[in-house]
């Protein structure tokens, strides 16, 4: 569990938490509960881990490098990989039982379950192996993405806020902000697995292809690709419009995530 | 999911749950929190057969036959099985969070993460194959089961307790009851390893020794085995004697697991 959750990567879904919560509380001043959004950040840091340890298994993507490093199984086995995995699962709800406040708790491990299990991440991941080597339509493209991506970084957001204590208006604003991130996300990280050197992303890259997995670039191609992540972090921004300066950190996330090179 | 799910199995734990919360409530009249309990009960039975979904994984312990039919990947494949695993996890989590009363809600999360994840059965099954092909004393054995079964029996008797609205003396003797309890059915599972038929199990039988795992028969021998699971039954009920009359389908449980031939 340490060597993959040390492993580096961008803690792209803890931050946004830590920045949904901090643009929902009032200014610019810490959260209101910052126990709580540090609670929902380290869960949801270690659900996207288990993800990715799973995800690499041999039965899996069967991947070798991850964050730059051999992935979990390379170095542990794949019983202890797996065994890893799980208990990362286990170990993000008892944060959440155990450091969130009891007045939010139960709203935060809703969230993030439903966000993992079988209508969010998890579910997404067995559609897209069902969907290997089909022709998807775009918006059955967008749909797996949804679940499989869009889920978690939707989570992220929403989680934050909750932590925040973000009356229901901000909770559905921030909620729109996080699946237009999710899909322009999940766009990019398409167009770099064809851009980027496995130097440069610290994992395999041009894996999409030989695997026949649907991809925006295959379906767009690449320059309409970026045109449209570019337009989602457009509304994605929109969305947070009426949050003012203290989601600026969030705005920033956003940015990133469009702009990265790895 | 369902596949595993609906294969049957003895449903000790929900069954230990729900009595527990009716032995907790006052009287022998239904549970105080029904709901809390059948959501408890409901969870750890999907954390107990993602367990076994993973445990029968070609990686893990490659077993071909759980509960009289095919495992979970004879049917779906390695990828599907890992992430049904994964989704009951997270299903279980989500159940406690959407249907437990929110009072009770963030204790029964911790209860069962607590008891799924590295200081719990998955810390257990790590510490099993670590040990594989080594001498256990009898203390690292009972150890090893503490964590690898006992601790999921035992968090179903404190979650039945926490719906039910105990008080923490009787939480405490309920504790102890799913200690002893655990310890039982463990040696009798051991035991049962042994002098069963694999159509009576409805799994491999022999396979412990094949395997080098560290049993109680081995240790103790068989008659010794069968007595020191009496001497737990007897102190698993001494535990509760002050429950009275709400507790004996608890009772009926406990002799049950000693007493089983499956």
């Amino acid at each position: 569990m340490q060597y993959s959750l040390t492993a580096g990567g961008k803690r792209l879904r803890p931050a946004l938490v830590l920045e949904t919560a901090r643009a929902c509380s009032a200014g610019a001043t810490p959260a209101a509960k910052p126990d709580s959004a540090l609670a929902a950040a380290v869960a949801i840091e270690l659900v996207h881990t288990f993800s990715l340890v799973h995800d690499d298994l041999p039965a899996m993507d069967d991947d070798d490098l991850r964050r730059g490093r051999p992935t979990n199984h390379k170095v542990y086995g794949e019983a202890m990989a797996i065994l890893a995995g799980d208990a990362m699962i286990a170990l993000a709800f008892e944060v959440l039982a155990t450091d969130a406040d009891p007045a939010v708790a139960p709203a935060l491990v809703r969230e993030l379950a439903h966000a993992t299990g079988p209508a969010g991440m998890i579910g997404g991941q067995v559609l897209d192996i069902d969907g290997q080597h089909l022709a998807l339509s775009f918006d059955g493209l967008k749909q797996i993405h949804a679940m499989k991506t869009g889920a978690l970084l939707t989570a992220s957001c929403r989680m934050g806020a909750l932590s925040g204590g973000a009356s229901s208006q901000t909770l559905e604003a921030v909620t729109a902000f996080g699946r237009h991130l999710g899909l322009a996300f999940q766009i990019i990280d398409d167009v770099l697995d064809v851009t980027s050197t496995p130097a440069e992303l610290g994992k395999a890259t041009g894996k999409d292809k030989d695997r026949g997995k649907n991809t925006y670039p295959q379906l767009l191609g690449l320059d309409e690709s970026i045109r449209a992540a570019t337009e989602q972090l457009e509304l994605a921004l929109r969305a947070i419009n009426d949050l003012g300066p203290a989601a600026n950190g969030l705005r920033a996330i956003a940015r990133f995530v469009v702009e990265r090179t790895k």
